[in-house]
């Protein structure tokens, strides 16, 4: 049994920079058409040189696999419209990090304050840049999304032209905002389809699903899959793959990131041939994020067959999802 | 300044057995005049003989230092009226644990079933043996205490005249079903009375301070608080200390447990102190607990001075909680 994709895309995707950037390009190069670069190196990517510089390391690493990173810019609350245009030809979107709520947001937005940064969301309104969100507060750890509604609810009323992606969302709560107003969209990712924060802690502890937004309750993850499993037109996948070194995840003081780039076509047609709804993957990995980011990605194919891999312990010293852990679909080719 | 206690009493304790035991009993020996100790080793014990023997290594460990070790049996359903009568002299507790809750715990309850389990419960009425719980379901890992409440409220009303420990509180449910019920009693740890779960996955993830059950919110630690420091005579002072080698901490798959006996009582101090109750803490870490289990342990006075110390890195490879971190009473001697 085979199963084809048409331009699979990652519409949240971490790619960092060096000597990694280098060693984990090719596993989304390899399977997606594109992927929407998030831009919180160190430092962030605030201008258009660093953005072209990134650009062109991330082609070099993705080795001729045709491959396109949709590069965004960390969004600034100095950013000035005619900045903005300038940068509008080479981005596919900003991304707005609340400072201190994740890893590399150091410098991002202290406090968001929709009336001090109108011309900026109206600058992006008008030239048309979508807003990604990085959406939690600095509070309880399993409040901080919640939180965060009302803060969509502001941009999304405020700046009705803007379109405001709700990046990997994991609360019921989030769900029903997505419902509520016609310019929130959201990504969700591999593992907030999958786990709840009993992966996480509520047996031995796995350092490896240490993820922010961390993994809720059972009925959040339920509210994702209703939406992801039902192809609705408003989500798109974003697996946020976070790599890091073995050594940052099983330590005292362990990183963020969960590293799902070299099996997340596989996992997700686990999920929805499970749920029966594998017909609705293509939109699901594909045309939700095409129609809303007005994409062409290449006509790239990735074929999948149904048989069976032993998901490896490591790549180099970056431990996947699912490592040692059997998959029933594997990647095949590309076309 | 100095603050002088009598008899201290660390009503939760974990021992280990083996090289574990003989490496961390001089800690809780040192500082405590006796602990309640948990019999959740591999393989629990359930008989006389293992109990004594278990008993006479932990004075071995204990090296001469004026420690009485409470012992406790671990609760099988096919005790008999007749088995807790001959346990009784040796015994100051049965620890109930529901199967596969926590460390060790495999070979626990299946299911509490009261009227099925009647008999046991009301020989221990009887002999006035105290039930100690560790009070968790198999649920949402967040819900696990709160859900375990109906339990509870089943054993307090059924066996009225049983002492039943909640064993390391954790919720605000928790506190309420205290004052509800008049034979309900509880233990609290230190580690709750400081942390929730912001502190163990909140930021960077800590295992180290990934603990059964799991921290929770700000509105339960305060809860706690409320009661610790305004010694409620229903709760006494529990470490739950429970050392894991760094290996089984700092790993993929972690163990649960923190490591607080060598600075359980320096802790508590400061914690007291920094509330305006610290003329509390004799009650929280001996009274209360003489009271309510009858205990007359040694006149052994642990002085602590006001005198910061640096918490070392690791016992041996053992790390424990606050560690590298500075405290500000330090324990002085042992008149």
């Amino acid at each position: 049994m085979e199963l084809t994709l048409n331009s699979p895309l990652d519409m949240h995707l971490h790619l960092r920079d060096g000597e990694m950037l280098k060693n984990i390009a090719k596993f989304s190069a390899q399977e997606f058409a594109g992927a929407l670069v998030m831009p919180n190196l160190v430092p962030p990517i605030t201008n258009i040189e660093s953005l072209l510089s990134y650009k062109k390391r991330i082609l070099d690493a993705a080795n001729d696999n045709d491959f396109k990173p949709y590069m965004t810019l960390f969004f600034k609350s100095d950013y000035t419209a005619d900045f903005l245009e300038k940068a509008k030809p080479h981005i596919a979107a900003i991304k707005l990090y609340p400072n201190g709520v994740t890893t590399n947001s150091e410098g991002g937005v202290e406090q968001i304050d929709t009336k001090k940064l109108a011309l900026i969301f109206e600058a992006m309104s008008e030239l048309d840049i979508p807003l990604c969100v990085h959406g939690e507060t600095n509070g309880f750890v399993m409040d901080r999304e919640k939180e965060f509604g009302v803060i969509y609810e502001q941009l999304a009323t405020s700046f009705p032209k803007l379109t405001i992606i709700m990046e990997h969302i994991t609360t019921q709560a989030s769900t029903e905002l997505l419902e509520r107003y016609e310019n929130l969209y959201a990504t969700i990712t591999l593992h907030h389809l999958l786990i709840t924060l009993d992966d996480v802690v509520g047996g031995l502890l796995n350092p490896h699903l240490f993820c922010k937004p961390i993994a809720k309750r059972y009925e959040d993850r339920e509210a994702l899959l209703k939406l992801a499993l039902n192809a609705n037109k408003k989500v798109m996948f974003g697996s946020d793959s976070a790599p890091h070194t073995i050594d940052k995840k099983e330590c005292c003081g362990c990183a963020a990131g969960v590293f799902s780039a070299p099996i997340a076509l596989s996992a997700l047609a686990e999920l929805f041939e499970k749920h029966n709804k594998l017909t609705n993957l293509q939109a699901f990995v594909s045309n939700n994020a095409k129609n809303m980011y007005k994409l062409t990605p290449s006509k790239k194919k990735i074929t999948l067959e149904k048989k069976e891999w032993i998901v490896p312990s490591s790549y180099d010293d970056v431990v996947p999802m699912f490592a040692n852990q059997t998959l029933k679909w594997k990647v095949k080719s590309k076309i």
